[in-house]
């Protein structure tokens, strides 16, 4: 059993408890034992009332976490930098492993903490701190440890990626795409330090140590907000080619120098940063083995915020194993039940070369029809004397329905040739 | 010394030894000790005798790598089935550790690779195997750990994927295209293995058992290539908002089955997929806690095969140290050599509000020709009486540079207001 300490309810807390009991089998059988919150850190306990801790106990007392010895690994979701710098520091002389989603603790004290877990030959986890859910800092560390990292852009904060997305897709000016964004729960009461750019900041200073090496605090890097970003320019923008995204901005400049900076950035509509839309974040980079390569997905929320936690947990049981191959290998392969290619569902592209008889489409649909799949856009273009071209794509079926269907499409009088069948998926 | 056998010279082979000796300085910091390639074993070693080995040794006999005590890991970078299912055999069944780049002989026999390993307390790695230098099996091994992965799309094939990026940007039939990759050394002479959806089946095999831990064949997955795609579907397909991309699709389905497909597929233009342009390669996954992912980058080539070879070279070496924190922390941060941001530059937008005089496009053009910054682009609009707004988007030049002309500009007379200044990267 892999005995955890909990400190923090809020969201994240809560997303890691739901993701430990919904995944607990496949959880233990990858750790080889279970994962278990024993205790639970909250300052006031009635506030929690309503939640299913399972046997997890709750205290409002540090010590019960730091004094007990089952407890390995003490994960801090409470954010800001006190009291969570104490008890960080705390765990870590007591030999316990740490776990945090804490950007400004990390940004702040990141060397401290790692001489402090390397004293006490411990460690501290922390890809929960930038980039939510995406393993950012774990490719750094090993999928890219490869190469010296030439360069590194990143959007790094979901709610002022949320609102460039809409100032542009509703043609609403800032202000406002902020109150809605403030209404949805999608930016803070108080959004000063999404949308200045600072916690965008504190995250490039967690990616500079990752990626650079290098010992930055937040004064170290340039930052400017979106506040001033007009739906004017978001127009000019993309007439001239470019999306606006809060970007930041890690480089090597003259061979030896590293320059660090978050802002407003316009980059052309092809790049693969300008297509990460809404609370999305994603981190882009270039290695000198690599090449460039892009890593996505969503940047905060209690379950991806949690998803990085418990992975993390898991890293950490990895190294505590008897198996030297636990992380790596696959040894409890199962044969799979697998649904056969038959029965499997997808939606349907079809073009088809017709006689132009107004009955055609009638015909071809009463066919579909008949199979019971459903069509969601037709096409339909002549293309020379009473020959038209029809373009039909269905709703999902399954794969034996739409053969015989294409069969008996074929047989149809007027139907000179099925030209092309390819599979759709609309909801991917 | 982390001291490697390396069975095969071609591109993946010379990658990895450029990146060791590129990077040795970095890759010796990171592992703790240097990496160093013993022995290479080659065929016909006359083929090599333009490339610089360094003080490797060169031969023909796999005995020479599997015989060697020094040699803990050995990198099988042949391909193919045979005599690469013997190598890796004899090489585990030695104690050694394994990193391959094959897709086709992992994908045949990995559950008898997994079991050698762990009988004889060894590994195996093949973050190669699949896309490239993208750190997908180690991301779905360990940082979505923590998920029960629902779906998993990926574009796994370089080839066809800039086959298909071809068709619609030159629009151009399949069959020439095809011939122009093959000139370009982007499709094989008999490139049958890649266009047919097989390579992507070879890999699809092996995510099935890293994301869903099955245990199948290539016989289990459906698999249908791009050669019946035209120019015409491509079009038909942006019409209507789609993008045609071979995908390979895993999927649960109705439960408790699972589906493995490789197909031509139609997806929404908004997809994260659709913008995976060219050669490059991606996996996009849905994690039941950290919602959709995407990892994208190059998916084949000596450089970037290299180095995810070399990055499980050094995730095996970090096992074998005597820090348990190797791995995650960072315990050799420096103090960074930091550019001054005065002095870092970028390209700008600028615009401006001014009286529409006709000297009053020369004079801001004057202002940012002396100091030396040029100009890419230009947009001018009446907006009303009089009052004209130009918006001006420069080459990079340095941060102080622009703010002296800024200042420069907004003291011009016909100049009645800078509305916005946005820094561009044209070049990411």
């Amino acid at each position: 059993m892999i005995e955890v300490g909990l400190i923090g309810l809020g969201n994240v807390g809560q997303g890691i408890l739901n993701i430990i009991q919904e995944n607990q089998a496949l959880l233990t059988q990858r750790v080889g034992q279970p994962i278990h919150i024993k205790t639970i850190m909250v300052r006031d306990p009635k506030k929690y009332n309503h939640i299913d801790f399972g046997d997890s106990k709750i205290t409002t007392q540090f010590s019960d976490l730091i004094n007990d010895n089952e407890i390995k690994i003490i994960v801090e979701v409470i954010g800001g930098e006190t009291p969570a710098y104490d008890y960080i520091c705390q765990a870590l002389e007591h030999g316990k492993y740490v776990v945090t989603a804490n950007k400004e603790v990390v940004s702040k004290h990141q060397k401290t903490f790692f001489e402090l877990a390397k004293k006490h030959q411990v460690d501290i986890y922390y890809e929960a701190a930038v980039g939510g859910g995406i393993p950012i800092i774990r490719s750094l560390k090993v999928g890219f440890s490869a190469n010296k990292i030439e360069s590194l852009l990143g959007i790094l904060n979901g709610t002022t990626n949320y609102i460039l997305t809409k100032i542009e897709q509703d043609s609403q000016e800032f202000d406002v795409t902020l109150k809605e964004a403030q209404e949805l729960g999608l930016a803070e009461a108080d959004p000063s330090m999404d949308i200045s750019g600072l916690d965008a900041a504190h995250k490039l200073v967690i990616l500079a140590a990752v990626a650079f090496k290098s010992n930055i605090q937040v004064k170290d890097v340039f930052y400017e907000g979106i506040e001033n970003i007009t739906l004017k320019d978001m127009k000019y923008a993309k007439e001239l080619g470019f999306a606006i995204k809060l970007l930041a901005l890690a480089k090597h400049v003259n061979g030896k120098q590293l320059s660090f900076k978050v802002h407003p950035t316009m980059i052309p509509l092809s790049h693969p940063l300008a297509n990460i839309h809404n609370e999305m974040n994603a981190a882009y980079l270039k290695g000198n083995a690599v090449g460039e390569a892009l890593l996505s997905g969503k940047g905060a929320g209690g379950s991806p915020t949690g998803s990085a936690i418990v992975s993390d947990i898991v890293d950490i049981a990895f190294d505590h194993t008897q198996d030297v191959n636990r992380r790596n290998l696959e040894p409890n392969l199962k044969t799979a039940d697998l649904c056969p290619f038959e029965d499997t569902d997808s939606a349907f592209y079809i073009r088809l070369k017709v006689n132009d008889h107004h009955s055609v489409l009638e015909q071809l649909l009463g066919v579909l029809a008949k199979a019971e799949i459903s069509v969601s856009k037709i096409l339909q273009k002549e293309i020379q004397n009473n020959i038209a071209e029809i373009v039909i794509i269905t709703h999902p079926t399954k794969e034996h329905q739409m053969a015989q269907s294409i069969s008996e499409l074929t047989d149809i009088d007027t139907v000179k040739k099925c030209c092309s069948v390819i599979r759709v998926e609309e909801q991917v």
